[in-house]
């Protein structure tokens, strides 16, 4: 018997008995990215205060994946292909004036998942280009509710507009204004209204029987970072730390949704967050990358590797940890191979499918590499414990002398070095499991620094043979392109008169 | 019906039946002290190697502390007053030569618990002096099997002699000799000898009805760090990994050994260290303090913030969580008040009582501070979130330039100074709970400044008028006095002949 749920954020604990999908139902696909939020933001991993028992609930139920990295802290053309969960590291930073995004010639997660009947909603942040053509419903979703970038000010839609919010295709309003976030006081509840969309949406897709991919991208955890009032002043940690906690307690209702409507064993639900947290923005808008080196926009462990947690019940098991090394480009094939769609045949995927290893924690992959980029430049890459850094760079003089550090609190020299400084004719190489916080280098007269060494070479140069240039994406601004008037903004009234069109070559300080 | 288990090592998961302890029998207490074992070492708190899997799931079963402190990595007399577990502290970096020893006029936590009836048993590290009249034996404890110092070199009994062990009052032979370290391969039995102790220890008390005292303080983790065979290797993070690894896995079997004997809810259990991580051993001789700053030795979070587990089924709810500030020094009237037993009352005690908060994690106890000695200097006080160094320092520059770094790569600008800095007219003030790493002093200027300041002042001045000066044990030195020929030499023929007594004041390089 089909039971339509009408249950609501508040009612959300009201138990509904469903229809049991059948086994060969693929499972819904629920992949939950964090904005800036650190390895260390969570309980389970080490936060002092822990303040995020429905996050560390979630680790003790499923799986926990301490070696999870992203693909860049800026992103080149090549790491973004077919991945979806790159969408917001390829704009990481990104100004409101870029002319580019995701190119045509990706095929998205969503586009493969229609195969097998899923609706896709993303909820939150897109930021894979915000003009017309690049919007999520012209890249194969169904549904969006959110931004398409960062919210930068001046806040007050002068220089710069400020972001405006969609429903699917339409603007609604914009941050600031309609979505009101107070800067004094860190309040808005944004937080929750992307909740409510969550919610919306597994409720409807659940009463329609139709399996579901819904794509949750808050952005509470990014500068400026703010929360809902009930949450504000909450946390020990301060603005951040309540944003953390809303989060937190967020996830725990989709989790108890689920459940109550009894599909927790066919929803797959994949938390991680798109880079390490900005610790340059200081203690009070910035997580913490716990024992690691540095923060976002690095190729140091605080760069690039993240919180994340799998979640699947009766399929996963409880308290699981994997070791294996993963990275966030695995989201595509994996997603795939849980819905049983073949990925696509005319080109090499970055990820690997890690089903096997979810499904069975002591299963490894092949020995895989990670590699670390910022910008087009191969930094480092990791190859089981040792990670090589064929080029170090924290950031620029000019920058760390205006009081902009990178690495605040931490030092380590010829490593956190603010020039760009190469080692391709010897790698600093660290071993990551007696030394995560990479601060001692191995000597690289020592047996194990050659092998190290010996291995990580033959993997780089089999790469660096495999790749493929892709058009630059990033390259043109232009203040004319700027979120004046999007669609839908007459309706509204709010419609801003956009400069005249001046493109120029973007520059990228970082 | 009373039954006498025989369980060892091999057969520890047989299940005895044993007589039910009244409920007015005061509860067995166990307490393991690591030796410089850090607060980012457990996977509970954050090691990303998660490779304590038997202190996780303590934690999960009981209640975790992540506020917890050590009372001074270099104990100062007054601090050690009436603490059993300041063992470690009083003499944490002292040398075999230290002449002094616990003074005669503190009363010993077994002494008191013998009024109920405890039998109490050190197992491993004394470290309160090792001269005849300081020994475990002559201080309350009725059994003790272990070293009464730390194993530093040269580890041929030569210029200094091998520390001795201990089987109650008489010498059974020497670390590095009839208690072998290897030191290349870093292979020693010795943590199973300790594991082997408890259980026999645990064993006969249950047989014979006695409620217990165990204090497990075990010194793998301090370097020379070794593991038995079967734990060599096994780590991701090298030999202080293994040493780690088999510290877990006999955490665990003793819980387990509880279990089976049916004595879980009558046995209260604290897993603690001593110190924070000796970071400036290198990567493969010491731990991790986690997000915090510097490590053993200083009184920056990284020297004194502690792991700590409570565990008592049916008691403690099960993975709960207190943030009240506690200290290794709150063991002593803690375990008075478990076994009922009033604390002197011709002194002032330095802990509180914490069985209301471990009982009822929701519980807070009054304000109270913190305080952070380095020798008998007030280096900081924390208070609430926030805490203020009066004097900053990591260590001298002799030491930095000669490459012994206490916070490898960290760097606060004035706060991990190499001279001593004194700010006590305007002390460095943090928010810990923002700021766990310690990295952004509040601004002097801020009114978030002044009001903590204005609240710390006031607990600093009425500590300061309550210390009574004790008389100093730390003082003499005299390599006459190193453990030469400790009681019992004569049967093993292991009598070595002291040099001529030429006492002299102790140098203190910290």
């Amino acid at each position: 018997m089909r039971v339509l749920c009408t249950l609501t954020l508040s009612v959300f604990s009201v138990i509904c008995s469903s229809l049991k999908v059948k086994a060969s139902n693929p499972p819904n696909i629920i992949i939950m990215l964090m904005d800036d939020m650190g390895w260390g933001d969570l309980g389970v991993f080490g936060q002092p205060s822990k303040e995020t028992p429905n996050l560390d609930a979630m680790a003790a139920q499923g799986m926990l994946l301490p070696n999870f990295y992203t693909a860049n802290p800026l992103c080149s053309p090549f790491c973004v292909q077919f991945d979806i969960q790159n969408v917001n590291l390829f704009t990481a930073y990104t100004p409101q004036e870029i002319v580019g995004g995701i190119s045509k010639d990706e095929i998205l997660l969503p586009q493969l998942l229609k195969k097998r009947g899923y609706i896709s909603k993303i909820v939150g942040k897109w930021h894979l280009g915000h003009r017309p053509q690049y919007l999520p419903l012209r890249n194969g979703f169904d549904q969006w509710f959110g931004a398409p970038n960062c919210h930068f000010g001046p806040y007050n839609s002068s220089v710069r507009p400020n972001i405006p919010v969609y429903n699917n295709t339409e603007m609604v309003g914009r941050y600031y204004e309609e979505f009101k976030i107070n800067k004094k006081t860190g309040e808005s509840n944004l937080t929750q209204i992307y909740l409510q969309e969550a919610f919306d949406f597994i409720l409807e897709q659940h009463a329609s029987q139709q399996p579901f991919f819904l794509y949750w991208a808050p952005d509470a955890t990014h500068a400026p970072v703010y929360a809902s009032k009930s949450f504000l002043g909450q946390s020990q940690r301060g603005r951040y730390g309540d944003a953390v906690m809303e989060l937190d307690d967020s996830i725990g209702r989709i989790l108890s949704l689920l459940r109550s409507l009894h599909i927790e064993n066919d929803t797959f639900v994949f938390f991680t967050s798109d880079n390490g947290a900005a610790v340059m923005s200081g203690p009070n808008e910035s997580g913490s990358n716990g024992p690691f080196l540095c923060g976002k926009e690095t190729t140091f462990e605080g760069g690039m590797r993240e919180p994340a947690i799998v979640w699947w019940p009766g399929h996963i098991k409880e308290g699981s940890v994997s070791y294996e090394l993963a990275s966030v480009m695995d989201l595509y094939p994996t997603s795939l191979a849980l819905a049983g769609i073949s990925p696509p045949d005319d080109r090499t995927l970055d990820g690997l499918d890690l089903t096997p290893v979810l499904l069975k924690p002591s299963h490894t992959l092949q020995i895989r590499p990670i590699f670390f980029y910022r910008g087009n430049e191969l930094m480092a890459v990791r190859l089981g414990q040792y990670k090589a850094h064929y080029w170090t760079w924290s950031n620029s003089w000019e920058e760390f002398k205006a009081g902009i550090n990178f690495c605040p609190g931490q030092e380590v020299p010829g490593v956190t070095t603010h020039n760009q400084t190469e080692h391709t004719m010897q790698p600093l190489i660290f071993h990551l499991g007696r030394d995560p916080g990479e601060k001692f280098p191995l000597s690289v007269l020592s047996n194990e620094y050659q092998d190290a060494l010996g291995r990580i070479s033959s993997v780089v140069e089999q790469h660096q043979k495999s790749l493929v240039p892709a058009a630059p994406q990033l390259n043109m601004c232009d203040l004319a392109v700027m979120n004046w008037a999007p669609e839908g903004c007459e309706k509204l009234g709010k419609c801003l008169k956009a400069p005249k069109s001046e493109p120029w070559k973007c520059d990228w300080p970082h």
